[in-house]
């Protein structure tokens, strides 16, 4: 290696920039960190001419980062262009085929060919990092690969999705519906233009996915996510679940069970007071729980430039003092088979909101039905209807203590089946923690 | 080394027989992420007849552990006696002298010789890890030293101490005096049958040392914190705090000012619903302030044989995988003298509670002084007296805006010399977070 850890970046978006930013205000304290100055010596991205508030003037410039990842004049491929296919794909690949460490922030990368990736890093004895890629400056994967490294993990789950954090705390704060939020925080440029990739739970899935494999020691499985977003929460849900003493997050939880792993994001009720429900706005969250360790909770921010970036360097600085460990905790020929645990296996509380028709029996009716599922309800709440219009239905909701899924799904077949609800009930899960 | 990492483990109290749980349950995965089998050769301790959970009469044993750190039968000396002096220091410098790695949960070894060690093992290029000499099972060391390695750290708090923040919260809940809970504390294996060293902030401090060394590159200066224990918080306190919005925690809190560095421990009143605020129990919580990653927030179990097993482990792995990194995070000669900040440098809220004589003009001659001082006041509570007998004095209780340390001081002094408090008046510092 030279006198100096050359870095080559390909992509000089937000978080390019903040890495250049970290570069140069902390350079000094960093090169005592890492053991050696650390410096960009080239870049790739897709506009040359584009106004930029570093100069890059002195940085050899590359039309094509496949061809910057080959060059001889870095050290390190740090890939910031994201997207799960090419250049991303090819760059990243031609950089460890040339034997190079890759610091990458691109989740979709990882989580669709993450392991063939970690296979191709560790057969040539190099690092592919990605801690930038999961819940931004939340040292999340260096805790669960380094910190970790004792415990047997039973669960993980957090607020991965700091747009959707955003939207639900303020739907919640200010009285105002999922839709008026979000056209705020697209001005705000909380939420991209289209935000179905965030407020759908996609987003939060790659990061899980890759979260599960870095717990369980099994292969990264973005397809067996059960995915569900926050589109649908409504003023109601977020006022009944506070009543009852819950606040809404958008949670991706990972389980191991006897029977296999199950993985799913969607909206979930937790307790008020309890840490996730306490992280608020922009902010991220993660709940680790090992054999050894108990409960391990970390909270910060989940995105933007500076806290990305403060991620991809602490990786930088990880191949600069040779810290090289499998990409996934283990090695990727050790990791086991994704299997997932059937529907059944989940057993949880859940809010179920009902719209009946306001006539007599209607209640004795779903009581009498969730007595069948064997589905015990923990408190009731039948809310005076918002309107001064007279009404034919009434809204009803319910919590119910831990039951089986199918249970609670057959229930909510037979309450539509037999014509008790009036619009399409709706079911939220509970995470007590 | 060997086909396997032969651990010398020096103490075998409940951290070390949490050590034997990890490496007998989770062995098989542990050798995968450390990249070679990790055993337990040899040991030492001062009792071999004791009646242990694990079998360890397969394992070397030692009566003196310098000479089982300086065996050649063991690659890593795991240090879990305690204790600044003999025989824990004399064991650490010949493990590092002779070469080997140590690992250690000995938080007052380092924070009276921390620098020294460093330099000795830095000059030996053998690691010096303690994960476990702070928080327990949380990784802050690892967060701080390697996580944050892009970032200038400005501040950094926390919940170090499981006893005292077990006492507070008991109090609290179940509004009972801190003797009483203190007692329960002692029964229940929580506190020492001395608890000095642990409500008196003595462990906190110690904890506090290392911890901004970490993060601002500094020399450990355990004497040069301001330390203030739990013994004088009373239930009236933390209901009136409660009144407020506040809870009463434990915190150590080290800042890095213009002028020097400030460090202290003491009770501090804390917003409720922040993530310290909620910390509850035993648990142990940590806030970092880094310049690109933001807030950075930590909670887990900062004691007990499992969590810190946990920690103990990490480092193991770190030595397997040879990720060498300065002790305290930049190689120990390049770490800055200690300059102490002026008592003057903190600027913050206040609680302040009085007993002031129940007679006309009292309260303005407060309100005066105070104004004198250019403290303004934030909220003024006073509190019907508890007890049903007649009195000549008033509880007068009030939390300021932010003021200078001095001028609360100076206020003080004024209000005890003319004689308007009939009892030494109360002062608490406010963290707003």
């Amino acid at each position: 290696m030279a006198n100096a850890l050359r870095l080559g970046i390909a992509g000089l978006g937000t978080v390019g920039g903040g890495v250049l930013d970290v570069l140069q205000k902390n350079g000094a304290t960093l090169a005592l960190r890492a053991g050696i100055p650390v410096e960009v010596t080239a870049v790739s991205a897709r506009n040359p001419s584009k106004k930029r508030t570093q100069d890059i003037s002195k940085l050899a410039w590359f039309d094509d980062p496949v061809a910057l990842a080959m060059s001889d004049g870095i050290d390190v491929l740090v890939e910031l262009m994201g997207g799960e296919g090419d250049p991303a794909r090819s760059a990243v690949e031609a950089a460890l085929k040339s034997g190079k460490p890759v610091v990458t922030a691109n989740k979709a990368l990882l989580a669709h060919h993450g392991v063939a990736l970690a296979k191709l890093a560790e057969s040539k004895g190099v690092a592919l990092a990605f801690e930038a890629a999961v819940a931004g400056g939340i040292p999340i994967v260096k805790t669960m690969r380094e910190a970790l490294a004792g415990n047997r993990t039973g669960k993980v789950f957090g607020i991965l999705n700091g747009t959707c954090n955003y939207i639900l705390t303020k739907m919640g704060d200010e009285q105002r519906s999922f839709s008026s939020v979000l056209a705020e925080a697209q001005e705000l440029g909380y939420a991209e233009a289209d935000p179905t990739f965030d407020v759908g739970g996609f987003d939060t899935a790659h990061k899980l996915a890759l979260l599960t494999s870095l717990a369980f020691g099994t292969e990264v499985s973005l397809d067996d996510i059960d995915i569900e977003g926050i589109e649908s929460i409504t003023l109601e849900d977020i006022g009944n679940a506070s009543d009852m003493g819950y606040m809404i997050k958008l949670l991706g939880v990972a389980v191991a069970h006897e029977e296999g792993i199950e993985q799913r994001v969607n909206p979930t009720l937790v307790p008020k007071g309890s840490p996730v429900a306490d992280t608020s706005g922009v902010f991220n969250a993660v709940v680790v729980k090992g054999d050894f360790v108990g409960d391990l909770f970390l909270e910060g921010r989940g995105a933007g430039a500076h806290p990305t970036a403060s991620a991809v360097v602490s990786d930088i600085v990880d191949v600069a003092r040779g810290n090289l460990r499998p990409v996934f905790g283990i090695p990727a020929k050790d990791l086991r088979a994704y299997r997932r645990a059937p529907a059944k296996a989940h057993v949880g509380g859940y809010y179920i909101a009902l719209e009946l028709h306001d006539r007599p029996g209607e209640v004795a009716a779903i009581a009498r039905i969730l007595a069948d599922e064997k589905i015990s309800i923990a408190s009731i709440v039948q809310r005076a209807p918002r309107s001064e219009q007279p009404r034919t239905t009434a809204p009803f909701i319910l919590i119910t203590h831990d039951t089986l899924e199918l249970s609670m799904r057959a229930a909510l077949q037979r309450i539509e089946r037999d014509g008790h609800a009036a619009s399409k009930p709706r079911m939220i899960r509970i995470e007590r923690l």
